[in-house]
């Protein structure tokens, strides 16, 4: 696909004036505080594997409403005590899969959690294990429409509480250094990034990718690509949904969470990309709340940087993890 | 696209061994008895529209698990007493939209309901009005993989438990009368016909159009369309679980329903259908437990008879409900 | 596929000059007094059908040039009189089709005629069964670039003078009330009755949905899908013929039958269309003579509202048939 | 596209029985005998262009009913008398366009004509110039429905009559051999020389490239490309017209031609072509009724042998011209 | 493809600042001095073919580093002494095919020579027949990227000093005028065409038709059709490429040899063409040395003006050869 | 896309005949004999890299005729001494990339190789560093046809010559147990490792998956997609090549190959793989000269077992390298 959104200059600068509920910062402190009540601890399974390097861990943990929720839990062999760690999200329809597709920060010295999302795991991928057990309203094939009239049923409350639940849960345990956890992931689990930026304090860094679910507004419509465009098909058959919906979403908004962000970020765009337009990145990136690096990926559509980006991932990362010289 | 299937001659004479499971008839004889204890009666809201010749209303029943399942009923104006009654079920994604939108039955002296689909109603049409407040484990977006896993779990349990007590709920209606209820509907409609005439006894008449959800361990993997596609694409992903989905299909396989069904057919199938391939369609017509009338469409894709199809249904349908003479 | 028109603001905004050839009316006014002197009187034979509660009439009309047009002309079973009525005609390549398939109009009181489109009927639907006895030059296939050298010869010349005729024959019926006649159409079918409000006098409304022929010159060339793209093809071969072309299409141009409207209209328009890109529909209403309301669809291609959207006509319409108060 | 038809040697050997009417060669001698009855003398007329090596006319001869039918004359510059000459037809959709891109033949001592395809010469290349002055009944968007519903007014009995009449008139002309007079075309053009092939006798050679209008029964459904499956998409709104349209087809079947032939034959095949399947070109070449050479391109699809082919043409027809020994 | 450059009168004036690397000149004539060196004379050998009013030669001669170059020479039977001569170049992934394919120009009195591309003639039409004997790093599918890190390995830097050399060698031929040789060329081979115009002296005449390779930083990322494409995707992989690569393109943009140009050119471009987008044509038009006319298709696309257009270069060409009086 | 290949009985049986060059043995006997004679010892560089766990080194290597290739050879950080060792070949059109993309192997105590394939690493991932310095005859796009006139200049002569080569590069590695070497790769990697298995003695395993390059007879013309079906594009063009490119072909078909392995195997096939028909993959198995296990994965297309069939290959492995009991 040609290059279609704004010139790359405008696309830069791009900070729109995003929708945000009065009741915002409300509605997610009572959504994670009923949650909270309802957390047992975390159980964690040692998992045999071919792996000689890496101990693994499946992890249940319980999430929105105290749902259990799958995950991997990795640290390498031979060290010990609390590691800085790494906490993953998942691009949309995929699931955990397995272990050893997940291997570089736990080669790099990390405790490392890839986190399921919930109901997802069958679109590509090896598959994941968390199911979720809250129905729906009539929706679109996929997930982005359920629950969408009205954000106490919308799919995501479930799952960015999830994402801030596995960092309450992995803080939890003695091989993670509470103080030393970063968040990151590619396009829905960017998205899922940004959202536990907003929500849980203390992380030491924030690394989305392409991030999806930023500045619906804009991107609804703009792109014929799947999963924003699954809003389309859902507002074309429920011709008078749109002020509810969009209303819904702003709840969600990658934007609003961005602009309640304390840690740094380094974020990623591709230039091209029609899954998760870039000016809709910068959206998100330049309401940031504290510093935000950007790498721009010129000629990308939604891979991004792919492999390239993290060793600047790992870099930038390093960096922040360094005691600073008083 | 092209003819894709084995030659006219061999489909029409397709009659393929389908798995069946052991418990089969126990399976839906509690699971209906389940879902019958907890329903309620039905409620029926006269809804005012432009339409002078049709009153209509908005009915809620009890469906599986005494989830509440919309539709339509519609009875022509300057009629009274019971009249035979019509009962369709809707296509893949669609919901029951509006009354004016189905007009030909009531138009032709008979009392028409109209279903609609749990979950559904939101890919294409003017809407659906019924949730599916059943959670899923990882599941494929849309609705043929939610809960595939375990015939307990799956979808069109929901669904064809809806689909049966549906009849149950109009037979109590004073303007139906139950003796002359017959069943229909296109596609996903088809198929949920077929269940209904497996499931509910006494029916006048079934009238499936280009059924699916028939014949699946042909279906799946014969055609790249969807929804039997997703499937296929589940399976991509969770490649350790087919056994476990074929099983759980084998309940729900409308070559299974049509050999218990005891009312007579009138199927239309498409002959180039590359979404409901027809030898999957003579699969269960050519197993039908009563007789079974179809009408071959022998240049059609999936749109089969369209409105040419209409009128020879009511045809056939129209002598079935004539006294015949002792 | 995405937004791809103006923004909407300028789109609702937009009000285009137009090419209008100086014999414009002139034209027209000796186009339909020749076809008028040859025109028969129409014959109208009762059809049977499954229906109860509705009367149907196969009519044949005289159209362009005399020659024999086809349509279907209901009214609901239990009136008499005169009636409001409605003239619907049809979108690019369908046919009359069957009764049965357009019921909501003579469900609600209405007598209701159906206009067949000559030579089309053969594309989707159940099809067409008016012949176009006159030959043509070199054309793309479709019917957008018959005779489209120059205006005498080209195709919509008899459509239109059909579309007036209809009417003519129409108001000639003692079950039509002549003075509360309505046209309407989706498409092409909106095409033609903007240009039947443009042709005929005295009509009581008109509602065109996402109509087709309007504002060429914008048109060609701003989408690649049928049938605009035909005439793009057309030229693309013919690579001399475009000042030839566009002096035709300006005969035809829907926005200079909106001039001239006296009856008040009811549009709609699709704000993602790509056939009928929205701003060709706005250029349309936003010169109609008369008033002209329009429903936007913010968030469909070229389905528009659908379903959804004939309550809206049915209840504007109303309106206008309801005698004022004095 | 993949190989698609049957085994190459299935392929080479397949002669199907073709359905033929009992009044074929009644039908078509009394339709060739009126347009002969109607036929005018050639109109020459000299066009300037800037070939030097090449005398261009412009022609108009009497086709089916009379009607004018264009084509280009070539003969090259410097010779005399009467050449062996070379009528060529063209492809579904192309016109004559422009003499210079015409110029292999007439540049090997042939004389050369093109004939346009009535109504044709819109969909690619640089235009046609003759019109189609008989009207059509409701039909697909193309040539191919056009009165399909009988064969009296079947577009294909109007060009199929050209063809025969373009021979006449040639053979009147002074630069032109008659008793050398050779037919070709690709694709539609192919099938026309065909047909012309059975219609006309004394040729010296005949060479259809990858020849169109054969085996309709096969053909019809075998695939989905255009312009067979115009033929489908007809028959998929007009469900009850299967017969009455093969048995029309059954009059312009390239077998019952082939069957008909006494010039020898050339042909060329494609094994992977989606619009010409390879054994319906077999169907032809193998009921030919005379020798019947073919060059088989196995890898191709519709591209056939291109300008691979031409010399191969060449040289078989020098020889077929060349007077052979006592 | 809907129109998707800027608007028209945009187009039309659209003249860029392009980068020109300091060395532009030295490079090239460093590159065209040591190709001569290393220069044999053309090798002519006299082909037989069906053609009778044609000469035709397969010719070899010198390009890059003293590589074999095939090409064909033909001139018009019955001319003796030096001629005004053609040379043509080829679109990309074409081969020189056969001598028949190409006879406008020598049967209109020129002689003609068609250059062979080097590597190609493997993608469309007969065949080419001249290897690409240098090796070259990670590239994509294609020959765009061949080489593409520097531009002393940049795979047109070989091509384009081909074409420099085919006209040194043509200029040898005591059958061709030295002092009237013309270049043409449709896409690539117009790209070629205005290189040649850059780099040899004393031509009459360039003309490009709807030419690739000029305004690179425009054309790659506008467009998503190869061959531009094809860039796009290598900085897809390369990601910290993207400034190696505009550098060496920057050696090879037609704009920066349309500045140098001093031969009268005439132009085409096709303003809906997706593959050489029309600002891009402009873009070289517009810096063009000398006088430079310039024909618009305005609805074509990459196939421009086809047949359509040959007689207007005859034209053109013709006029700039007729000695002007005193 | 649906299943095409033949029923899976018949797939799992096919064992076809395939051309076998006579002088097949002595060809690569000497190829390798060259190429072996020019190479010198591997240069190993040591990399800084985020990870911890692995030390990484940049291999540059003597492939064919001497030329340097590249590949990461990386050892678990912890271990010394030699190591059981993976060589993995790469899928078309990638490179080597970066280290941390390629962690399971090493991160189980496995010393591991990747080696960059020549000239390729631009169409997918992040990049490759091997340039192939060897110039090519015209080919269609990509790298399948490079030199496919004739076996001596076929591009996968200088690939599988650079594999062999790999290998015994390896060897000479302190930290490899020169005993204990498998080979590996997906698609064109799976091609690869079988023809180093036919062309490299002693090693512990071969474990293909999905493997191109295999009975091209068969893929050749039964799939149009890439990059089987580029051998099919440079046939429709080169119309006389079929016989001297498959004559080119059987020196390089992994049949041939198959036969004269020796060590045991560990295939996979996916049975919906359009890339590489399962019965390809089949043939290369049931000709395989040794002990060969298959995997199956049943609704996969291309992608195969992906993540989910490594930790199978894990443990096939292992078991080969337990010292068995005496």
């Amino acid at each position: 696909m040609p290059r279609f959104d704004a010139p790359a200059a405008e696309v830069r600068e791009y900070r729109p004036e995003v929708a945000e509920p009065a009741d915002f910062d409300a509605f997610w402190r009572s959504t994670l505080a009923e949650s909270r009540a309802l957390a047992a601890a975390p159980r964690l399974t040692r998992v045999e594997s071919p792996l000689t390097s890496v101990e693994v861990y499946d992890v249940e943990f319980s999430g929105f409403a105290g749902d259990p929720v799958r995950g991997w839990f990795m640290v390498p062999v031979g060290t010990d005590g609390p590691l800085p760690t790494i906490v993953e999200f998942i691009g949309y329809g995929g699931g955990r899969g397995l272990p050893h597709e997940r291997l570089p920060w736990v080669s790099s010295g990390y405790a490392y959690f890839l986190m399921d999302t919930r109901g997802q795991g069958s679109a590509w991928g090896t598959g994941g294990g968390t199911p979720d057990p809250h129905g729906t309203g009539p929706s679109f094939p996929g997930f982005m429409t359920r629950g969408i009239e009205h954000h106490d049923g919308y799919y995501y409350r479930r799952v960015f509480t999830d994402a801030a639940l596995a960092i309450d849960a992995l803080r939890s345990l003695d091989r993670v250094d509470a103080d030393r956890v970063a968040v990151c992931g590619g396009s829905q689990g960017g998205g899922i990034a940004i959202a536990a930026a907003g929500l849980s304090k203390g992380l030491v860094g924030v690394m989305p990718d392409v991030p999806f679910l930023c500045n619906f507004e804009r991107a609804v419509g703009m792109t014929d690509r799947d999963p924003y465009f699954e809003i389309v098909r859902y507002l074309s058959v429920h011709r008078d949904a749109a002020e509810r919906v969009f209303e819904t979403l702003s709840y969600f908004d990658g934007v609003n969470f961005a602009k309640r962000a304390v840690a740094p970020a380094f974020f990623s765009v591709a230039m091209m990309d029609p899954v998760c337009p870039p000016s809709t990145v910068y959206a998100a990136r330049n309401h940031w709340g504290a510093s935000a690096d950007i790498v721009e990926y010129a000629f990308n559509e939604h891979e991004g940087g792919a492999g390239v980006h993290w060793p600047q991932q790992a870099a930038w990362l390093a960096e922040r993890l360094v005691p600073q010289a008083a």
